[in-house]
């Protein structure tokens, strides 16, 4: 198994069968094979096959999830792409950069790159499950390219680098567990008052583009994680223990 | 008038007017302007519209000629666009060397970069029109992209050489916050026994080195800075606080 064979294609809820199908056949163009759609809108397979042309094989094996969080739950990373700015939009790489990092990524664990719906692009839902961010460099006038025309200037960079020597693989915590670490430290943060639970929200995204950029690795996200089981345990069993001592007149350590 | 105003794009014969829209989008996306098609076959000017979004007014400038040689007539350059081998097509560059050429041609001069009718590519007879031909690196197991997919790839590596993109600005952390940072949450993992005074030392060497891979910016090291005073707070005051409440004979919360 390759490195090319690791990064899946997920399009989030595509509205056009034709675009779908051009994005199969850029993915052979370019020597990928894993294509995921997530809640497409009536989808017809027999549409996208008319631009597939020679990569029925690619759309024949996609699979169709129904959440983007099912589609990359068991990747290393996941790289969302935007064409628009905002808060929730820094710091994208283009495209250059993200394939060598992609490549990187995917020579030990399965890597994601998502595209959204043609008309919107990925929401900020969407962006929460990404650890970084593809922004293909366009013009100010009209910046937004078309879905499958986005997907192969990104495939492309893709083939282009895999020529390049690459580094050790490690082992980077998967979609999945780095939700659980960002659930467990919401309510370790939300039990000593650091967030509120009106709008813990942004203080989260922030965390959670942090760890995307850490390149979160099993071991640390394990630390994580104990820091955060720690922090709520001392806010609820350790605070009664301390209250519970001081009743009986005992020393607090 | 700037050298992307002077890189005309030329469509050899093309068959599909959905093809001719996605060209003229991609160019908008990219800054080009200049479209001419050698006659095109059952061209329907507003099919094609459906695929170009907002660049109906590159179409609507768009001349239509009868042959590749009127079309480049007034050529400096001319790049023929090829995925095939063959006597005809050897030398060819990849789309990020011809780009360089591209730009530096076009300084001074009209630069025509073609591109051949869907099915069959640029013939022998067109190719001898060319200066030089781009060829886009991709898989064997299945060559031919999209026409419109290896316009865009073309016309992308075109923009990035032109405007050589520099990263968003951010404003990262000193060394000097992140040591303040480190030490703090030593503090707060001390205070809720998640690290032992004897050795502190391996959990917070990989907590440095995991932000030092994510880029810590000034914002991201104030809110990590806020949770481990928090967390400190919480330990050291606010157990305090719920001694003294629960001494009073006070509820807790």
């Amino acid at each position: 198994m390759s490195a090319l064979d690791r990064i899946r294609v997920v399009l989030v809820r595509p509205k056009n069968p034709g675009n779908v199908g051009a994005v199969a056949r850029a993915m052979k163009n370019m020597g990928l094979v894993d294509l995921v759609l997530v809640a497409p809108r009536a989808f017809r397979r027999s549409r996208a096959e008319v631009l597939a042309i020679h990569a029925r094989d690619v759309l024949e094996r996609a699979r169709v999830v129904a959440s983007l969080a099912e589609a990359v739950a068991d990747c290393g990373r996941v790289f969302g792409t935007t064409c628009r700015p905002g808060a929730y939009r820094r710091r994208a790489a283009n495209p250059r950069e993200a394939a060598v990092e992609i490549l990187e990524a995917a020579c030990g664990n399965p890597v994601a790159l998502v595209f959204g719906p043609e008309d919107t692009g990925l929401s900020n839902e969407d962006l929460r499950l990404c650890d970084a961010l593809v922004r293909i460099p366009s013009h100010a006038d009209y910046p937004s390219l078309n879905v499958a025309q986005a997907a192969v200037v990104c495939f492309y960079e893709i083939f282009v680098a895999r020529h390049r020597p690459l580094p050790e693989p490690v082992q980077l915590a998967t979609s999945a567990e780095v939700e659980r670490l960002l659930e467990r430290w919401k309510q370790a943060l939300l039990a000593i008052g650091f967030l509120h639970e009106a709008n813990p929200d942004r203080i989260l995204f922030s965390l959670r583009r942090l760890l995307g950029r850490a390149l979160l690795e099993k071991r640390d996200a394990a630390i994580l994680l104990g820091i955060a089981s720690q922090i709520l345990w001392f806010a609820q069993g350790g605070r009664e223990v301390a209250l519970e001592k001081a009743r009986r007149g005992l020393p607090l350590k």
